[in-house]
């Protein structure tokens, strides 16, 4: 990069490039060369720790960074020693309205994951514990959600058909174990990027869909039905509630649970309209549950066909380590449940995450949150719990309920803890169509008509993604929903790397600013000068698009040109600011670029290289192929260089008899 | 985007926006609201006609775009129009110089692919004749090439093995029947840029280890062995190849080849040294063929054990339209090989059209020429052609032989047609290890090692791609090879959307441009003012990774700010030049980063947000949120307008004793 080098030039050249010392034109700075691994070292650092997890470790006594890594997998042990009675108020009322809230939609999802209820207890009891010594979400609620207990209840019914209990219950741990391993893999590898490939707008479209496909179910329960397809599309699950209908349907049933869910929403309705009165929509589905188990139990309701729940075993926990299926077909089987619930539990968790502590602003690490995840997951595996997560209603009741930190989450565990050793005996009056109504009420909140709406102002392609996922969901499965928002999402990446956007720059009157012309319609071109921006890095994937689309630019203007007797142009400025990078292909269509502009008697000019982009320009030569003195760091530098050496067209003027005289 | 709307803006906010009417300020402008379909067109045609291919149709009478229409389906009745005597001299010459080339090559493919010789001679004759007059390619020459034979070769006896000759031909005629769809297909729905999806970097490994592989295969014929493994990687094969050392090398044979071999290498090494010396390499393996043949024949060394081709058959192709599986379980097979297969043929025959068109300045339609290359493939597959595409080493002798127009690929196709009529028993005494010498020597020149190594030189993650596709190939198949290719060069796709670039921007002195402070250490930072500029579209896939950056680059510099006791960090420019879209999750990403912002008091500014991005800031009432008239067209406003609101620290001078002495 230094001036001696440039020798071949042309004396016209060298003219120009001696103003390169005067005090306003600066030079294309190229990066001190770095050593191979220093160069690996730092991308390898920007792409997988990004966060700069281990900054506080620095420069600390052995002693000290020990006590810092222990705090690092335990928080429990740095927000612990100021924790005080203050905020053990906050936590315990927040931690007694979500028990509240959890226990009746437990049953619930226990269910949609077909599973006996007291599975759904079991889940929040032992991972909440584990979750609350391990993670750093102060707001999150732990315990099994209705999207993933349907997800995991279809993909292991696939497998699996749920009356061989036994069989299909050690699946449900194997797929567990196998979720808790993966979110913990993706973790300690700090892959946590990965599940920011599900786009926000396919996750608004899937939970949507699922919301819809869980309330079809639990039109079983709410309708009393006996016997319902084990399919989940909306077109199957319609035609058998209604073939049911005439012989099928119970009315005392329908009356109780419509009673309750018009009670529930009722109080959704009065918790929204004041922020302050959210407890009761917190309480209602328990005091649901109370009312109607008194009703069923004094009026024998269940004997005039009212479903009720029956048995839910009673005591905590047992162990499953041995259910686990570490052998044979069903392990591999378990494993692939377990990658895909993993993921998107944790697409889910880390959302809620995200979402509280920019609220309460703190800082929140994907990859740790995501070994506290798989932690408890793991063992909740072996306690005979599936699948935890955060649920995204529980955890905003906790935040107004004024949680402070995770103990909030023990204090629930304990409620549970409770309900288990004593009252799960008196769930038996329970009818399952109150349980039907709770769960409906609970994900009819998934259903985000005002995100699709805006989603649809905003992006038409994301709208795309998000009714492909929807309507995936709700007409075929989950799965299918899931695997379409995941292609929906990879083709728009695709697209927009292999499509990027240029525009051409006109200069904004009276300053040195070029600007696209498009957007700044008051931005004038400059004669015989065409300056083509390109928006994106230039890799393999749309080099030939680049060069083509350039070339193109170049071809409009011609013809114009021609059109109007304008000065042919006979510069052609590429502004690379935005473009980060550029890789071997991308420098191959700027050769070939530059081998067709000469045919063309136009010469190419850069301006604004960025630093990896000049870098691996000087590396392949191309620099000194089209001369070091045309890189300039503006645009304006670089036009000021053309614009005295275009050669003005001769005036073939508004009268062609001059012309014509001439000859 | 009204300056009326500003009604809620705080007094102190007036003032500043009053001076927006000032010649030098320019607002942000957004485009007019386009209209759904219109948008939805105008993506639709950057993505799929992005070269404008009806562009010479528009205003023109029907007869004319009929015409038009035929020309571009049929360039020959473009070009033959002014075709003359002159340009016919070059192409004869041109075309007897590739027959001469193609037709011992043609024999060697034909037995990589598995194929008696004869199928290799075949797709010489038919396919060249449909592309003359469909291509629009003037120099490609077409026929089989070494690495699509070898993947073929290698696919089909996965399924089939070639002993079942007439099964196994039949599977090659319906994978080239599905190639040559595949590739019209591509051409048709104009989906040609998924090919660009194979990286330079990793077609150059995949080249080069095909070239290892194809030529290990030709030691079978080369050193006379018996039986030789199936396997393709380099540790079977060699040891298959010693493990026959001892009993099944032939003396004869490889005196043969090796002086062949030797032969043709210097003759590349003259054409090398003497560009005008290109028919020497050219014309060599024909002489080698007819010298050896005629030794052989004479010495009858064929009794010695020296193998010799034995039987070609004579005649032009037959008919192999009822080969072709039109249903079965072979349909699936050669589907699938045939889509593979086909893309990679495009890949190389793309690839030789764009080079030879950028030298000799022509425009090649990318899309036309996959319909061209598609139906040559199909008509192929119905006259016993197994896959043919653009040779590059033929092509760059026709280039240099004089070729004018794909006449030349008629002249080719003809002396193929006099030597399936004529000529072929005549090969019955040709050596085999004479073909497998004139295969190595075209071959070897695939191993392109001076490309690698810029390649290295360039981008380090373009190596691993180019190595990964090599060592892909060469230990494992090349259908891994190819499989590891693709994957890394996805895999580069991702890590780019995912991690993009973000700098901070510094003033350059004396001027009002804003450049990344690493790249130029002369540029100064402004106090109490961070600017930041990120390096792409923000997408559901680097939105969060962009927000945490931004807060990091603000920690980092609120860090020092505290060390050093400079003014704190008050306003944060987010410089947008290069954000060429947004998608809901960045502006959901924004939004959050706009919250952490709040609470730390430091005010978000945007600077030159692009023609899109500020129209869905604008959708999404993001504008309103942080205030219309905190965007500014450039850095250098920005900075005007917030550097006199920066309240200066209270000067913590030099001496620690002033700040004591004030308390």
């Amino acid at each position: 990069m230094d001036h001696q080098d440039d020798e071949n030039l042309q004396t016209e050249e060298v003219h120009v490039s001696s103003h390169d010392h005067a005090p306003y034109v600066h030079r294309v700075r190229s990066p001190p060369r770095q050593n191979l691994f220093k160069e690996f070292q730092s991308t390898l650092k920007e792409t997988l720790f990004a966060d700069d997890p281990l900054r506080s470790f620095k420069d600390q006594p052995m002693s000290r960074k020990f006590i810092l890594g222990a705090e690092a997998i335990f928080p429990i042990l740095n927000w612990g020693r100021t924790y005080n009675l203050a905020k053990f108020r906050g936590d315990i009322i927040a931690g007694l309205t979500i028990a509240s809230l959890c226990i009746p939609q437990d049953i619930g999802y226990a269910k949609l994951a077909n599973l006996s209820p007291q599975y759904g207890l079991y889940s929040s009891f032992v991972p909440p514990l584990v979750y609350a010594v391990m993670g750093s979400s102060r707001d999150i609620a732990i315990g099994p959600v209705a999207v993933v207990s349907l997800l995991l209840g279809s993909s292991l019914q696939n497998e699996i058909d749920p009356v061989n209990a036994a069989e299909y219950r050690r699946l449900a741990f194997t797929a567990t174990f196998f979720a808790g391993i993966t979110q913990a893999a993706l973790g300690v590898f700090r892959l946590g990027f990965l599940i920011d490939f599900l786009s926000h707008a396919a996750t608004v479209g899937f939970m949507g869909g699922a919301a819809i496909t869980i309330s079809l179910q639990q039109l079983k329960g709410f309708l009393g039905i006996k016997k319902l397809t084990k399919k989940t599309d909306i077109v199957s699950v319609m035609n058998s509630v209604f073939s049911s209908a005439h012989h099928g349907w119970n009315w005392q049933t329908i009356c109780i649970g419509g009673s309750v869910l018009a009670f529930l929403l009722f109080t959704k309705y009065i918790g929204k309209k004041d922020k302050k009165l959210f407890w009761i929509p917190a309480i209602a589905p328990l005091i649901s549950v109370v009312l109607s188990t008194s009703l069923v139990y004094l009026t024998r309701a269940d004997k005039q066909g009212v479903e009720i729940v029956r048995h839910i075993e009673k005591g905590i926990n047992p162990s499953s380590v041995h259910e686990i299926y570490f052998t044979g077909d069903y392990l591999r089987k378990g494993f692939r449940i377990g990658i895909v619930a993993g993921m998107i539990v944790l697409t889910e968790a880390t959302a809620i995450g995200r979402t509280f502590a920019s609220l309460k602003d703190y800082q929140i690490d994907g990859n740790k949150e995501m070994v506290a995840l798989g932690a408890m997951n793991v063992v909740g595996s072996m306690t005979s719990c599936y699948v935890a997560t955060g649920s995204f209603s529980r955890s905003a009741v906790n935040y107004m309920a004024g949680c402070q930190t995770s103990i909030s989450n023990i204090v629930m565990s304990f409620v549970v803890f409770l309900t288990l050793k004593f009252i799960t005996p008196l769930f038996k009056y329970t009818p399952n169509t109150v349980i039907s109504s709770i769960i409906i009420s609970a994900v009819i909140s998934l259903l985000d008509i005002k995100a699709a709406v805006l989603i649809w102002k905003i992006d038409k392609f994301d709208f795309v993604a998000c009714m492909g996922a929807f309507f995936g969901v709700v007409f075929c499965s989950v799965e299918i929903g899931l695997l379409i928002a995941v292609c929906i999402s990879f083709a728009k990446i695709l697209l927009q790397v292999t499509r990027p956007r240029t525009a051409t720059l006109g200069n904004i009157p009276s300053t040195t600013v070029y600007r696209n012309i498009q957007q700044y319609p008051e931005a004038t071109k400059v004669s015989g000068i065409l300056i083509v921006r390109v928006d994106s890095a230039i890799y393999f994937s749309n080099s030939n698009y680049v060069k083509e689309r350039i070339l193109r630019w170049l071809m409009d203007e011609e013809e114009k040109s021609t059109e109007g007797y304008r000065t042919r142009i006979q510069f052609l400025v590429v502004d690379m600011s935005p473009v980060s990078d550029i890789d071997t292909s991308g420098i191959h269509a700027f050769e070939e670029l530059h081998t067709s502009l000469e045919k063309r008697d136009v010469q190419l000019v850069v301006s604004n290289p960025g630093w990896v982009v000049i870098e691996k320009l000087q590396a392949s030569s191309f620099v000194n192929k089209i001369g070091e003195d045309k890189m300039f760091v503006t645009v304006a530098d670089a036009v000021a260089h053309c614009s005295p050496k275009v050669k003005v067209a001769e005036e073939a003027s508004f009268n062609s008899n001059t012309l014509s005289n001439l000859l």
